[in-house]
């Protein structure tokens, strides 16, 4: 453990922690930033504290962030204290919040997943956008589901920009990432339907006939699912399309589809 | 109507499209940007035509594209041709899109809006994420929402991310913006039932007594509705939350909503 301050650009620590964002380091690392008092928070309730914790010298102070601190001493992580101009290097943006932190990534294999803990999982497949992923880790902590699984390339849940979007979900959503050759064979090693928003051979989402635990899968925010992996689903469900456009923003439609499938299972 | 190829980035038109990035220089010419042959064919299917179109020089030939370029030319507006480094200046992306459109702004007077026209509309309050704001202008296209309402001070619709996020949204949903104290004078000047997502005094989201036309009204992504505003709604709803957070993204409540709310009125 141990408690230092930094004032050098060029300082060695200040290097490694602006490199987490991009995702070659931040994958060589195995570690992520997390930004602000609210997200440090939140993981420290679900017990998981940061290695590291940077925090502006000229800070206010706030007794979550001091108990932060502590636990991170605690348990043997870094505390370090740097200038503003400092922590906006880090985080890339002008007006950093007072505070981040450094993690460990998860384990995201699939065996992390436990079908028996809710009735419904989110699946996304081939996600590109980390606000939209973020997105559906914030649904998927409000509809209670038991995790969230990315399929194929999809975005990483571990740049600031997804970890930020989930508004904390990253430290309460169970997370898997899977190529579709292995999620398919792992589903179907047990029970499980999935379900997929389509306009294929689909019937109402409304009334479906919903099983647990149900997976919905959305797709690519551009292309939607393949073909053959909506061929692949048990269930083919649709929306209410009255404009002009056959689609909605790939977050929104598996919100729309998870708070149906909360309905009708939970 | 004109025709002409532009070479140097220090170009009057160059530079004026460029401004076009920034609100200021926005709503000082009164012109917004839209990027891409979807969006415009989109617009042309609405009947929005740009006053300027931007292509580059070495796109490949589409009839789409050409499409367009006449009905610019024949309704008298302009048609420029560029270069790739250009259009990258022009459009702020590393890899623009082949060809962007110069639009005249719409009327977003709260007299935009025809309460007959739909079962429901949606109303976002200080929405301050212009994905955010594009997200729910698909939503609103999604459901058949009579319109949108800005309430407060939103992101700008026009913005080249919000425009983006509509999916062509933009060009179909009607849209106003309004202060409060404009919006719940006008609403309360005919008939129209204004219901909030709230946790305050709310009444399960399902088989709520939803009435047309219906105004889903969505708050601020940190702060939410202000607790007078939520006062003034005729009802105030809530929906499931299983997790450790209270809240959802704006953007995905509102389409949570709007799809509830289609089903008991649409």
């Amino acid at each position: 453990m141990s408690r230092r301050t930094i004032t050098g650009f060029s300082n060695p620590t200040v290097k490694a922690l602006r490199a987490l964002r991009e995702k070659k380091l931040r994958k060589r690392e195995g570690r992520f930033l997390a930004e602000g008092l609210r997200l440090l928070t939140d993981a420290r309730e679900c017990g998981r504290l940061p290695e590291l914790l940077v925090m502006a010298a000229g800070r206010e102070a706030h007794p979550l962030l001091e108990a932060i601190e502590a636990d991170v001493l605690a348990a043997g992580g870094d505390v370090i204290e740097t200038d503003d101009a400092i922590l906006a290097k880090i985080t890339g943006k002008d007006n950093p919040q007072a505070v981040a932190g450094v993690f460990a990534e998860f384990d995201t294999s699939l065996d992390a997943l436990d079908r028996c803990s809710a009735p419904l999982f989110l699946a996304a497949q081939a996600l590109r956008d980390p606000g939209n992923l973020g997105t559906m880790l914030r649904t998927a902590d409000a509809v209670g589901a038991g995790g969230l699984v990315l399929i194929d390339d999809c975005a990483d849940p571990f740049s600031v920009e997804a970890v930020r979007a989930s508004m904390g979900a990253i430290f309460t959503v169970p997370l898997a990432q899977a190529r579709w050759d292995e999620f398919l064979p792992w589903l179907r090693g047990g029970s499980g339907q999935l379900v997929a928003a389509s306009l294929r051979d689909a019937v109402p989402y409304r009334g479906a006939e919903y099983a647990a635990p149900c997976f919905i899968m959305v797709g690519n925010e551009s292309r939607g699912l393949p073909e053959d992996y909506e061929a692949a689903c048990d269930l083919r469900v649709t929306m209410p399309m009255r404009g002009r456009a056959d689609s909605l923003n790939a977050a929104v439609a598996g919100a729309v589809l998870a708070y149906e499938v909360l309905a009708a299972l939970g």
